[in-house]
């Protein structure tokens, strides 16, 4: 066997650990007995170590240098597999093993804390947390800045200064368009009612498969917060019920859905290999929320989804499809980010961003953290936090050392809105279609143009080869949200 | 660290990284979407690779040469992982990844074969898992029989040609105790009516729960085939349901609870230890055997249940305790092991026993095992085998290579006789409590007795230290049917 050989078979089988560390995870979250959780810890610590000591193993560092690439295939490989090789050496296995160990048991102490808002519970674990991934960041940035060391690992390429500068470009538009929608006068309320948990379940399934999820390989289940696990013939997603608030579940299911696709349709001959997974974690949100925002609430998509609301729930949801179109788009200050409309949304971003920066370096003590978050929740928002759960608790990214993490949710939104740009130029009947609940041209579109192609490209360099070449920036998002709101508030 | 000390150490990863490998099985059973199972198998024979490397890791010779036990529980550590090195050593790892990989496939086709009673659909793989478990029982064996070889890792001590004579043994008075019962001119029902499964499924928790299963270290599941998984604070449990045979789900439940009892009783002190587990399956087997018929097929219990019953479907399901307690031991012959009687099933296993020695010697070809199957149910039950899912595709452990396994099924009985006449002869009261419902005092002599050991002695003297000192033997188990027999059939 060639050196290049030799690296593939054994990435191959790396990579098919690294599967089964994900679907522990997502036992964890779903079916896992609460009084497991100690053992599920040193079990995922195990299997870290190993993981560890296969991405550190000396034979990394020999084939890559003995290996050739023929084609951009195989210069992919070389490149990810060689860029996680020097990342992990950097890093102490007892380090890695420690951090997998307690972010397990911190995920379990976090849903109690959320449970009972009670912040005090969860402070030292979060504070352990925070330590060992400054400890990683510091170990992998060797002088430089350990909060965009961590960054990489979930934006290749990524600063935090080119984040702060593309979020003060957005911000100034978004408070303006925010500002606008709230002084407009206009009002859209949210849908009233009960509606039946089995019932909102069995429209996620159907939703779902409209958007081409594929139950063959995957699964539909209940998790505290939402989240897709699994890379090729095993995906699975997870969504929450609310009896009051049924687009909580739908819209947590297309957007699990777009992660999903995405990973499920990658190219078949990817299959357990470095480029068998998504490019990034910004490039996966922006499957998600095009799914979720620019398709799933869209005009046309609500006049078909008007319709099967009826159909599920016995009772239209909304008066008429426009009114159901003005519901899912409503615009007003809340508190829970995965609940908030367009405008808003990108503002839970910045505030993370800004907390977990200052975190990360120390300029902000976890003590304090409750306090800052109120703070600013308050001076973005206008409105105060009225518990934990509707505020530093809510999310459970850093209770599992995601540092780094959040960002990218509006890197995805600003990808998005160039492959919606992109997209609704080369098809001209995409609205037509998504009033029939045809998503098929949409998912073709992106699955073609972006998903098929897995971690083959780099992700600026994906986007804009999905974009007729253009590079990406935050303009065609904007432009959409303002078009879209100045129609909904007649602004 | 002493060389005691590190060897623990490792062997406390290795047991995590099982205990990783076992929940893998469960969910492929419960949980993974079928489209899943190509790669499922890579990833269990990447994992398998793993453990197969550790569990013969050269370093475990050195530290055992090195280790002194000062104790009981050491001296114990020192047998179980010696034991399994020198085996492991002999096995290369090309051929337990081989045995990974075709065991994980065969699984799923087994499971559609079944469906379809489509024989030829199963027999290539069983071919194949046939020839590979010989290969490794051969090279086990050096020379030895290969069968014994494997039943060894079952049933440590046991040989083909002992259990052969404790099945003669046996064969004579269960052949005469089955004669009697079919030749009474008495008949028990089943029950009739339909039972529905949400209320099995209530009732089977309830159950459970009263032989002192801990849902908040395990969880009920559905599978095709009931089984229990794990050890220590993660054992979970499955059933199936029968809208017309309510003691299919609820009998099924009792057996997999007395396993899991077993796991979740073990001493903390032996968690992700190589005694944290069951002694042998024959033990183990010994409590699910002890928990379902000598305790769950009582007459007293019968009255608990009867109530119970009552409750969960709205209605008696059948006329009156007495009723249900000879519902509970109707003897017929049937074609299913799992929902035989006390009197059949050991000729169920007898049958196996023979067949399965015969393909693992080469004197019976795959091609040839459903006319062998047939005849010999034929021969043993007096009734022909109406379509393959009642013959050679109703178990499961042929297509996970579970060669040697079957056997251990009455060494369980035998054993659960031996220690249902101990616990009856130190708890006077056993019956009163059972009428209750109350399963405290049998299930705490059970942990105090022998649970709580795990893997501490070796099986026949963990059963004698339980029974006063008495070696096993076939009598308890055979006395104690024929009593029972002859009050319930009147001979």
């Amino acid at each position: 066997m060639s050196a290049l050989q030799e690296l593939l078979a054994f990435q191959r089988e790396t990579e098919a650990l690294a599967q089964i560390a994900g679907r522990l995870d997502w036992d964890r979250e779903t079916m896992m007995p609460r009084g497991a959780a100690p053992q599920r810890a040193e079990e995922a610590a195990a299997l870290e170590g190993v993981l560890h000591a296969r991405r550190t193993d000396p034979r990394l560092g020999d084939w890559l240098a003995g290996a050739t690439a023929r084609d951009e295939v195989e210069a992919a490989h070389l490149r990810l597999i060689g860029r996680a090789y020097a990342r992990n050496r950097k890093v102490p296995a007892a380090l890695a093993q420690e951090i997998a160990r307690t972010t397990s048991l911190a995920q379990g102490i976090w849903a109690e804390a959320r449970a009972r808002d009670d912040v005090a519970h969860f402070l030292p674990v979060l504070t352990q947390v925070i330590g060992l991934r400054r400890e990683e960041g510091e170990a992998l940035a060797a002088g430089g800045s350990a909060y965009d060391a961590l960054l990489e690992d979930y934006e290749p390429g990524a600063t935090a200064e080119g984040i702060a500068a593309l979020f003060a470009r957005m911000r100034v538009r978004l408070v303006a368009l925010r500002a606008a929608i709230l002084g407009s006068g206009r009002y859209h309320p949210a849908l009233e009612g009960r509606f039946e948990a089995k019932a909102q379940l069995a429209l996620a399934q159907e939703v779902a498969g409209a958007f081409g999820y594929d139950f063959g390989r995957g699964r539909l289940d209940l998790a505290v917060h939402p989240f897709s696990s699994g890379s090729g013939l095993d995906v699975r997603i997870t969504t929450r019920v609310s009896e009051t608030d049924p687009l909580n579940c739908l819209y947590s299911t297309i957007h699990e859905t777009g992660h999903a696709a995405y990973e499920q349709n990658i190219d078949r001959a990817y299959l357990l290999s470095a480029i068998g997974r998504g490019a990034s974690m910004g490039v996966h949100e922006s499957q998600s929320r095009i799914y979720e925002n620019q398709l799933g609430r869209s005009r046309p998509f609500a006049g078909w989804l008007h319709a099967r609301m009826k159909a599920h729930f016995g009772a239209p949801a909304a008066r008429d499809a426009d009114a159901l179109y003005a519901a899912i788009n409503g615009v007003q200050p809340g508190f829970i980010r995965t609940e908030a409309d367009e405008v808003h949304y990108n503002l839970h971003i910045m505030m993370r961003f800004d907390l977990e920066r200052a975190l990360i370096a120390g300029n902000l003590v976890p003590a304090d953290l409750e306090a800052a978050w109120n703070d600013r929740f308050a001076a973005d928002f206008g409105v105060a936090v009225d518990r934990p759960s509707h505020g530093m608790l809510q999310d459970v990214h850093w209770s599992l050392g995601l540092f780094g993490y959040f960002p990218t949710y509006s890197l995805g939104n600003v990808y998005a809105g160039c492959l919606h740009e992109a997209m609704q130029a080369e098809l001209p009947d995409l609205d037509a279609r998504l009033a029939e609940g045809h998503l098929a041209p949409a998912t073709d579109w992106l699955r073609q143009r972006l998903q098929c192609h897995g971690g083959l490209r780099e992700p600026a360099r994906l986007i804009a080869d999905a974009c007729a070449g253009r590079a990406p920036d935050e303009g065609p998002l904007l432009d959409y949200l303002e078009a879209k709101y100045a129609d909904l508030y007649a602004l």
